[in-house]
């Protein structure tokens, strides 16, 4: 029988009451006739009180501990789910981690999964079980030890289990009814795409649109998983949802598909720095080691051997990044006159699959802004993405204007 | 190095603070040299809402997602506990019991620890490990199911690992701080025992007595492992506590150690049955079958071939027995001209291993409860154990009668 992954989060599981909703669901694709694997996360608010319990315990945790810990609340919705289903009639039991098992590397809390037998799961399913319910977001080290794929992590573990059961697709289950054009909160006129590709799905994932983890929707473009997100709280058609696909499953690629956005952004710049080979390594070598995440990076040209180097970072790693860039200099491994931070910017961005064979969309992106007053202060473009710092009090505006532009609302 | 087994209750390990302070417990052992193993219930309160959780989902539930779900609590309170050693410095490391692994049978919700290897424990010991936190209550079946202990199974993890790796001792930590000659809210003058044997503990603990599960105390006496009961929650000293032991480590045996009593006791009559070979299991069979657990029982001398049966079970099985009994009648199975119930008797029993070698007394109880002016209904005596059923309203009054006849009071 073809095979099917689920997957529910949190507030789609928080409750008995809603886990039976999500059960029917369930119900409702064993009937078609799938053999369906459920993933299921914790129930809402449950890992974020085992966290407080090892944070209050431990502010240096062993992150062994903290997995073995961390990962119970997604056993109790596994066992729940299994239960529930039971109660349907639908042969059903859950799994742990280790007892698929889910085999992952030993990088705790932060692993990586390296392989899923898919053997034991197939036994059952051959045995008559229709539903292996399993608990996301954990694993078994080499060393036996429980481990964790970090805060997200089950949409992870949803993607691998479809890529090694060659599951026909793989449906998340969340408290968002799919992926819009942008935040709905920011644009009223946010419109919910049917399709989107893998890679600007990654972009929109990465710049906060927070629907998938980034990490998952990277292994389901490594193996062409189709995606779909959907919500767990609606009566669903076999169309619901927006599916995450490869490039060439989408008909027409507009330009730009969508707007994302992230607020606490901060430029910082280095004034005349000595414009020497290896002084970009320099620089960007210790704001690593101190966990800075750059994300865009300007140089100027240089004058009389100088030069001003601008990146982005985020508005709470400002400290660190001073901290590192000053003890560089004091190391005497820089030498920069000054160090302006700007914390009161914000990054919007332009992503599309179609502006690889588009032109002119930078200049219309340039040109809307500029209409609406808005004064670009640093641009990074990508293949399929176009991204600019503004002012933080326009961020809203820019959004907006730029949705217009594109004519994002219209399907 | 010598083991020593320690095992937390579930109100000792109720919030981080209070896990810190069995914690400090631990280290006050490990710095007299043991290695220890640390055996821990499920935070209080957490068991119960895992098993809320199950009755909510499924009233006829699956038992090995019963015990998936249940068995998660103590998995938080071992990563908790290695965290809190690791942040006195004290190497710890958490198991589950798929881990150690503790091999159980495959009956769910009561399984039966069959084997616990020691080889992965102690490598971890010779390798620096000083304290190995063990989540108590489960095991693993031989189909790699994890699987429960029962209600109170904690205990019984503990003893069985202080058996399975030859500890010097099994130190239950629990919110009492010993085992007393009676219940001291029914006795001002009870007195905690400094040493209690196994058979007497035995009968306390099925009396009534809840300080320790009645399994965990028939393993400690079958491998003749040296348990002792105290608090948690005061500073303890070597000699803290009630060490439960073989009798030969009593020196002096008392004929009488402890007053049990049991409030909630139902008598039960048949009168005028048939009596004819075969009529005792015609009548307990049924009662066996319908799980009405019956714990007196007295045949009256035959007259005319006909006899009355009394026997004593719990008051809420009463319904149950009546209706096990009327079946049987319709069945034709059994004969009897009425049944009688009395739900308003208390059981008091008189336990103490001396008893074996001093007579008199029974004679002793009698004529204390008669001094009293309280009317014996029935009486049932073993080896080490005296108990009459009595009217509930003198349960009290008979068991500071007794106490004070026997001088209990007295160390």
């Amino acid at each position: 029988m073809p095979i099917l992954v689920m997957k529910f989060g949190g507030t789609s599981v928080a409750t008995p009451d809603r886990i039976r909703r999500a059960a029917k669901r369930v119900g409702v694709e064993v009937a078609k006739g799938y053999d369906v694997i459920v993933i299921v996360s914790a129930m809402a608010g449950e890992t974020n009180k085992l966290v407080g319990y090892v944070g209050e315990t431990s502010p240096l945790y062993d992150a062994r501990e903290y997995d073995a810990v961390v990962s119970s609340g997604e056993n109790v919705t596994a066992g729940l789910m299994a239960l529930t289903l039971q109660e349907m009639d639908v042969p059903a039991r859950s799994w742990q981690g280790w007892q698929v098992p889910v085999k992952t590397t030993s990088a705790h809390s932060a692993a990586r999964i390296e392989d899923i037998p898919p053997d034991n799961i197939l036994r059952k399913f051959g045995e008559g079980m229709r539903v292996a319910v399993v608990a996301g977001f954990q694993g078994v080290s080499p060393e036996g030890r429980i481990t964790t794929l970090g805060r997200g992590g089950s949409d992870t573990t949803a993607v691998a289990f479809a890529a090694a059961f060659d599951a026909e697709r793989c449906d998340i289950y969340t408290d968002v009814d799919g992926v819009y054009t942008t935040d709905p909160r920011v644009s009223q006129k946010a419109r919910k795409l049917d399709r989107i590709a893998f890679e600007e799905m990654l972009e929109l994932a990465s710049l906060g649109a927070k629907v998938l983890q980034t990490r998952s929707v990277e292994l389901a473009m490594r193996y062409n998983v189709k995606l779909r997100v959907l919500s767990s709280f609606e009566e669903q058609s076999d169309e619901a949802g927006t599916l995450v696909c490869d490039e060439e499953e989408i008909m027409e690629n507009r330009p730009v598909n969508g707007i994302a956005f992230s607020r606490e952004e901060a430029k910082m710049t280095l004034v005349s720095v000595a414009d020497r080979p290896g002084i970009a390594a320099a620089i960007f070598g210790p704001l690593s080691e101190a966990q800075v995440n750059v994300d865009m990076i300007i140089q100027n040209i240089s004058e009389e051997g100088r030069t001003a180097m601008t990146f982005s970072c985020p508005v709470d790693q400002v400290r660190r990044a001073e901290k590192a860039l000053q003890d560089a200099k004091e190391r005497g491994e820089i030498n920069f006159q000054e160090l302006i931070a700007d914390t009161d910017v914000a990054k919007v961005s332009a992503v599309g699959i179609g502006m690889r064979s588009q032109s002119g969309v930078a200049a219309k992106m340039f040109k809307t802004l500029s209409g609406e007053g808005i004064n670009i202060k640093v641009i990074a473009t990508s293949e399929i993405k176009i991204s600019v710092l503004i002012d933080r009090k326009y961020m809203e505006l820019a959004v907006q204007a730029l949705h217009d532009a594109f004519e994002l609302e219209k399907a």
